[in-house]
């Protein structure tokens, strides 16, 4: 499935956005990050016209932390086979704009959605380039975590978890979505891979204290262990030290676990020729999909 | 379990023992390997007396080669609570002596095993300081790979493989077993630290071309998945290129994914004071064990 007899190349575009202002108000912080955003894929398409499918970052029109969430949600259409009505959603209605306007896929970094019951998830839309929505993954491991004097965060004190593993089908194979430390769950990504994914799309946003221990090297690890193309595309760190910094070193890694791009913490974009002849070389060569013991295994 | 009420820092010892000589009789062969693993064990604990559990390499006394699995195999003893016969098995007396004479847990790398209705398995005995056998692991994932013109291999050609998952309990924690390739496996990893590993333990012979590429990273990759100390150990390169060309770099990673100790190509021994503090602090600083959603994972 996937790349049988279609496509077997495509230009995958990263783009790091700028930070988003978390001192203007909300209205106005919004609407900056989203021309932010709108301007830089542009700028991007026309470095790289080649670019078939494009990616945002986690929470790229919504600065990222507990107090932002509330206060930038808005309602999140279901997937479609038809351009959403984005009157409410001015986050979506831009994105569809993007897809549209270059013909190309998007997936849509991520935003703070509030579904109908009130509830607020950390959500990935991906459309096609009809600026449908063809997949929505709200965030399935929310990010709790505790290192003392480092890096505190609670999403769960704001965030409700998704419900779902996320794939979709494209002329360009099977894409597999997660969105931030959904990439540290090794179970999550061997469960894309078992829908046939070939590339991991994360819409990311490590930290300071995180990103430069581990980032690189989870994408390295999920890449080896589905032989995957595995990319992260994260916001620009923030000169504002009392903003979350982020990380940014958005990246490409290919299915050998070769770091194939990556950025440093300023906004910029990545471009990587993903290469499925390539994947199905790497699968062949060392055949680990074929040779699991599934018998064996004791997971949970 | 575990570390509870007990010890919380240990010495880990790897022993990175001198490539098996191919070219001589297969007795003289096992008898020359045997004594330099032998020495190598003596030399490291002298310079660190400190060394709880020792390590020796996959096929530490066999040369690594289809062709040699079969004329170096042995009968290997199940675990039992004696000190077991070794009259037909010169490579478990070797390694029964080395844990008592030295009063070490050894992790005894891996012999070419004959069971009694002929098959031949890749097996890691573990030991405890009475020269008891305390777990016995067969090579559960075959290293059949086939990269052209750089490296092909097939152990299936003459090895079977193991039915079981294996952990071990000791003084110092429950401790995981692999062997080498199994490393590629992160279900199996997973399964491990699910019965409460807190080291995993892999013998292993990497080679020039997956070595460089892969090594490190995988071991990162589950140190990271698991929040184990992940520790791998080599054979030393051999000079005869007509050999399998072992990777060495024997190495031990801690469970926030730092590398702690890496050694080069040549024989030697590499040690670290495995921290279990620590590990409870990483588990509990980044709390992914507890934050799973197996509900949602879709694994064969």
């Amino acid at each position: 499935m996937g790349s049988e007899g279609g496509v077997t190349k495509f230009g995958l575009l990263l783009c790091q956005t700028p930070p988003v202002p978390s001192k203007k108000g909300v209205a106005e912080a919004k609407t900056d990050a989203l021309e932010a955003a709108k301007k830089l894929v542009g700028e991007g398409i026309a470095a790289h016209p080649g670019a078939k499918m494009v990616v945002l970052p986690e929470m790229f029109a919504c600065p990222y932390g507990t107090k932002f969430f509330e206060p930038f949600c808005e309602p999140v259409p279901d997937a479609q086979a038809a351009e959403p009505n984005t009157d409410q959603s001015p986050s979506v209605k831009v994105l569809v704009d993007i897809a549209k306007s270059h013909g190309v896929w998007l997936v849509g970094g991520s935003v703070s959605e509030r579904d109908s019951a009130g509830k607020i998830y950390n959500t990935c839309l991906v459309f096609n380039p009809q600026g449908h929505i063809v997949a929505k993954h709200r965030k399935v491991h929310l990010f709790d975590i505790d290192i003392p004097g480092k890096m505190t965060f609670k999403e769960s004190e704001t965030l409700s978890a998704g419900g779902q593993v996320t794939t979709f089908e494209s002329p360009f194979g099977t894409i597999g979505v997660g969105i931030c430390y959904d990439v540290r769950f090794a179970e999550l990504a061997l469960s894309m891979r078992q829908r046939g994914a070939q590339v991991l799309i994360y819409p990311g946003a490590f930290n300071t204290t995180t990103g430069p221990a581990h980032w690189r090297i989870l994408c390295q690890g999920r890449a080896l262990d589905t032989q995957c193309y595995v990319a992260v595309c994260s916001p620009a760190r923030s000169e504002d030290a009392g903003d979350y910094p982020a990380w940014g070193h958005s990246l490409v890694v290919d299915p050998w676990g070769e770091v194939k791009v990556e950025l440093d913490e300023k906004p910029g974009f990545a471009f990587v020729d993903v290469d499925l002849d390539y994947l199905k070389d790497v699968r062949t060569r060392v055949p680990i999909s074929m040779q699991k013991r599934p018998e064996l295994y004791e997971l949970k």
